[in-house]
């Protein structure tokens, strides 16, 4: 099952950090485009070569410190088939290093059309028989606002492939609170798509206590997060908005249970990028600096869970 | 203007009718297929060329009588890359028959996240100062769970490159009201969106008085359309749900303006695969069937919007 794999991950690497795996070319050292531009162009081929030479680096650098990696699809939509190219090669190797992976597709759409979504990134998809594989992850994010004959569909593929989803809750976007945190009777919209997760995940825990359906709640919303997770005490949080969009260790403690468990961190350009802020270190070591930026990562998140009690290994 | 474009091919055609493009591969004949699996075995790429080929002759058979089509990405996605490059590929046949393109995403994310996602559907991704198109489209439609920081960076690409979006208000599916029919203060969730689309959509008005930024309307939801008819009196509503989700012209017509325009109807199953329902006909006609079935829906909804006095011809 997804989460008892994620959950044994975390404990093993002692390590609830997530790499956000989501390439700007801009910020992509030269070093690494250069070479791909001369052979290619200024082509989305070369762009593609460029993502997936420096995804390998990153993976390489951190894959025995954290449980996964989340790969943000529209980074690589953007650079067309050569770009969804890079993604489902990044995907392959991250999980060859023993990476799980939380693909950030953020779909969701009326029951038939859910189902192809989900055949295409948790399920298989059929052709006369053959059951293929279009699209490799362990879990993605699904967008709730089309209600639950959308997520039942994926929820299927949950079962029958031991996947898992995070269903959109409270995202770390400023504009977040304009649809999510609107008052409905006594509960907020984010507080109703909580009981509605919680009521889904309780078919699908796990050996810890965990289900497989779990939720995004975004980092930059400490307070709400503390309602949510009493609200959806299986459910496993992931947490993005780490780092450069501003949450910080203390704003997370709240997504974790007092076992220490139910939340995994997400940071993004913060660890990828981590290479521009180190002025005496040499670019080509940009996989290194991103290593050191996951491990303060994780030793900071970790020891504001024991200064909590929130202690997991 | 996108908006102009469509409206003026509205007017041309006589028809608000859209087919929605999303290639069911159990549903396309069998002698559209079984060369290419003949050819590339049951492979993504045998299921890309039948799509395509499919694809292709009801375009044919529908260019005339239809201002757009809509293909449904999801069920180009769970093809993997294969499928994604049927989608290109039909969006561009499509075009270069004088087609507008609907490409039915229904994407939405953070901030940065989302211009991503732009780039990739409406706008132009740019590697080192090379604009370039991801995938072919003349419109999308948005999801407006995230707020309108997601949705500003699809608005920057309605206005560089004269594109259109379509944000989903009302959904035909049976479960869209668990979320988008709540009630929070004296109005539902979609109202509210609503709302916010309109606000959005006035700086984007071409010379017919609508507005590039268009909403979602279900006609599986007629009531709920009247009053959105009246929340939202500059957007163009994208009507699903028509034909095989139930969906009738006397359903579609309150998403009409008294000026006859406003709206535009999708159908997909009822259409693509008429020829499941002519028992006389020979599978190899599945394109003539499609045009009998679209110009069908055609008459019947200018039929009733005549009825109603809402001609626009």
């Amino acid at each position: 099952m997804f989460i008892d794999y994620l959950i044994e991950s975390i404990k093993k690497k002692k390590s609830p950090v997530v790499v956000g795996l989501d390439p700007r070319l801009e910020l992509i050292p030269d070093c690494v485009k250069k070479k791909y531009y001369d052979k290619y162009g200024k082509t989305f081929k070369a762009a593609s070569e460029a993502i997936l030479e420096f995804n390998k680096v990153i993976i390489d650098n951190v894959y025995d410190i954290v449980p996964a990696v989340k790969p943000q699809i529209a980074f690589y939509e953007q650079y067309g088939i050569e770009g969804l190219d890079a993604y489902i090669k990044t995907c392959k190797y991250a999980s060859s290093k023993g990476l799980l992976i939380i693909g950030d597709v953020k779909r969701g759409d009326i029951g038939s059309t859910s189902k192809a979504y989900s055949s295409a990134y948790i399920g298989k998809s059929d052709i006369e028989g053959e059951k293929l594989e279009a699209f490799p992850a362990d879990a993605v994010t699904v967008n709730p606002y089309l209600g639950d004959d959308c997520l039942k569909e994926f929820i299927e593929d949950v079962e029958k492939y031991s996947k898992g989803i995070f269903v959109l809750v409270k995202t770390s976007n400023p504009s977040s609170s304009q649809i999510q945190n609107l008052m409905s009777g006594d509960k907020k919209i984010y507080e109703i798509v909580a009981l509605m997760v919680d009521g889904w995940s309780s078919n699908y825990v796990g050996e810890y206590g965990y289900s497989s359906i779990g939720a995004v709640v975004g980092a930059t919303y400490p307070e709400e997060a503390k309602m949510l997770r009493k609200l959806m005490p299986n459910s496993y949080f992931l947490v993005p908005g780490y780092g450069a969009q501003g949450g910080t260790a203390e704003d997370v403690v709240n997504s974790f249970n007092d076992d220490g468990l139910g939340a995994v961190v997400n940071s993004s350009r913060a660890i990828l990028y981590a290479y521009k802020r180190e002025k005496d270190e040499l670019v080509e070591n940009y996989g290194a600096a991103a290593r050191k930026e996951a491990m303060k990562m994780r030793d900071a998140i970790n020891k504001t869970l024991e200064k909590h009690g929130k202690k997991y290994w």
